[in-house]
């Protein structure tokens, strides 16, 4: 079957009044290429029935030509601006049910906080309606159902709701097992890999040019930036030909190689039993944050540090005032004092230090903005440096430092399973 | 005159491909707004020229039935997919012709590199082109010149740089007195508040329906909703009947309603120099991660304490074993003790404590996940505990608890000012 010619609508007058950034769409896209799609146009909307109806209905006509895809985020909610299901029962001429399981559910939420059936708004009720005669997809995180309404031949509509986390959860667990028996694809494989601290250009035209007649042939090619590492994505019907290239990239760019560093040290730090401390200085929490993500950590992260001040360095973590006075608070001589004392307070296996200036100000010539050290104790008790001038903004900064710090972490980890 | 139908286009494959989030639509939606306009649709399309073309298209149609204003970005640079100026010149049946002061500026710049004008290639020369008959855009940031194109009676296409600094200083300082020329409007002025741990349903219901009548007539409303607080928002050319919206607000939402934490709790540490420090157990670092999101948060950002285990509570913290073992790690005497360890080991004005279960495991009947306990101590000395229920997934939970922390901050600092 031909590709559906897929089309993303969000709605939400937030959106289209510059009051909220619309996440969704991006996410999807790049969710739907790792599935070998394509998004032809995205589409935002203010939370208006009429322009809505309208837009669907220029959507549904070109269904008369090829397959299209519709994926909708936002209106599913209980206020009054939440149109979505009104907009579609228009169009197609169909009356609405509610879908029991999730009338159940929505009950028991109510009768968890004390409250009755009869006290629930119909407004709020309306979130478990659904048109008749259409997929369902059950929302696992919020109230409203999402569903996969027919609007032509191979051709759907999928509303879901447009809070990120719900459409998340439902987009991966019920969307995409949808999109892929309706839509099969040949047995596309897709391989990643994150190469680190290098531009996505430099990387298209040292590998992806360079190689393209000899590699690139049935094979295609994306490349996502992220802060401190981009990913690399291959798809093909081939896997030995994927396998040829991921060869090619370890052999070109051994050093800066990884898998998903998250996942890896989630699941490794797991299995192998083993603890982690942090003490961290610009980035104030981020790195625990990151390491604290996934449920389970607390099997492996013990705690940490945000000794924000040269004070809290020596009172907390006993950086040694002189090394302060002598190197300065971002010095390999202060990230190396650091893993020191994360380690004697806390005994943990993994201690990682974090100290840099991530800007605006507090730059100078020798350590300009961006400029960040990273310590890394290891079981064996040594303890290694690394320096970075990490480019971008203060957020920029931050999340490339303690993104590159779990990178570290990983190759140590990845060493030790040699 | 009537107010345009305004559509923002954005062109960039890495947009639709999901690996760019597009922030100069909402950004350009947002001045458009506090000049009085509603902006109807964003669309975002690849960077192919067959489909903008035809977008441009329908959009020249609708120019036969209302004003239509099209800013679009992208497109305009130097590289071979960019196909913004080739497309218009399409749409429009016209020539372009190279701006001479973008030239002169491209040579300068060339020289100032040490190259001459003989090495430049055609295709950033091309940045230097707009359509015959229009207006032009300057760049004062970058290279390539934007322009107002005629599309219709009363309707233009604008099309700017996709770069954002280089867009955002063209459309404040070039196209907004253009617009204001072209379609002169009334002054608009919007108030926003925030309102805590409640539903935008029941806001809705208890607050704007119930007050329709009375207080709404030409006055805009919008809400969006976050973690932990919703955002309401009014807008009207008339600013004493939105005073009188938000005192009804403040009456009947006392206990709940702010202005933005995040800026309120930064400033005013900054200002009356008061320090913070914190002690987080579910968050993991993410408290310590928002306090230390601007710039200048190292005047009071003392540091903090991640104490994820019992063991860190009770070493790093000096929380009691006994009040471990007998009220819990997730309990009020033991975010008590959480305050009190970090005010002890930091000597911070205020002090923050976070404890609680994100799950999605580490429920039980008497704390379901979601259960969260909060500390705060002041100066004075005393410590306020507060207890939550919140509501979503793991990363919903640590998002709500961390921003209610500051809330509570928000309160506490608020009543000191009184």
């Amino acid at each position: 079957m031909e590709a559906p010619y897929i089309v993303i609508v969000s709605t939400g007058s937030e959106i289209t009044a510059g009051r909220s950034l619309d996440t969704n769409s991006g996410w999807m896209a790049n969710q739907l290429f790792e599935l070998g799609w394509k998004v032809k146009k995205f589409i935002a909307l203010p939370d208006d029935p009429d322009l809505i109806l309208s837009e669907l209905q220029v959507l549904k006509e070109l269904t008369e030509t090829r397959p299209v895809l519709v994926l909708m985020t936002g209106g599913l909610g209980p206020t009054e601006d939440d149109y979505t299901l009104e907009t579609v029962l228009k169009l197609s001429g169909k009356k609405s049910y509610s879908v029991e399981k999730a009338k159940i559910r929505l009950q028991r939420i109510y009768e968890s906080r004390g409250k009755q059936y009869s006290d629930i708004l119909p407004t709020v009720l309306r979130q478990t309606h659904v048109p008749e005669d259409c997929k369902t997809l059950d929302n696992t995180v919020g109230i409203a159902v999402g569903f996969v309404e027919p609007i032509g031949p191979n051709s759907y509509l999928v509303c879901m709701p447009g809070v990120p986390s719900e459409m998340k959860e439902m987009f991966k667990r019920r969307l995409v097992p949808e999109l892929k028996r309706i839509y099969p694809r040949e047995n596309l494989v897709q391989r990643t890999k994150w190469l680190w601290n290098i531009g996505e250009s430099l990387y298209q035209k040292d590998f992806v040019e360079a190689l393209r007649e000899e590699l690139f042939k049935n094979v295609d090619w994306g490349v996502t930036a992220n802060r401190g590492y981009i990913k690399c994505i291959f798809q093909s019907t081939d896997s030995k030909q994927l396998d040829t290239i991921i060869q090619r990239l370890e052999a070109q760019y051994p050093k800066i190689i990884s898998d998903d560093v998250f996942e890896f040290v989630h699941e490794y730090l797991l299995v192998e039993k083993l603890t982690i401390a942090v003490g961290e200085s610009c980035t104030g929490g981020l790195l625990g944050k990151k390491l604290t993500d996934s449920p389970g950590s607390s099997s492996y992260f013990v705690g940490g540090f945000l000794t924000y001040s040269n004070q809290m360095k020596e009172s907390l973590l006993g950086v040694p005032r002189d090394t302060l006075n002598n190197f300065g608070a971002v010095s390999k001589e202060t990230a190396e004092a650091m893993a020191k004392g994360i380690s004697e307070k806390t005994k943990a296996d993994y201690c990682v230090s974090i100290t840099g200036i991530a800007g605006p100000d507090g730059g100078t010539e020798l350590k300009p903005v961006g400029t960040v050290w990273i310590g890394l104790k290891t079981p064996d008790g040594s303890i290694q440096t690394h320096s970075y001038l990490f480019p971008g903004n203060r957020e920029g900064i931050r999340e490339n430092a303690s993104n590159t710090a779990l990178f570290l972490l990983y190759q140590s980890l990845k060493q030790r399973n040699v």
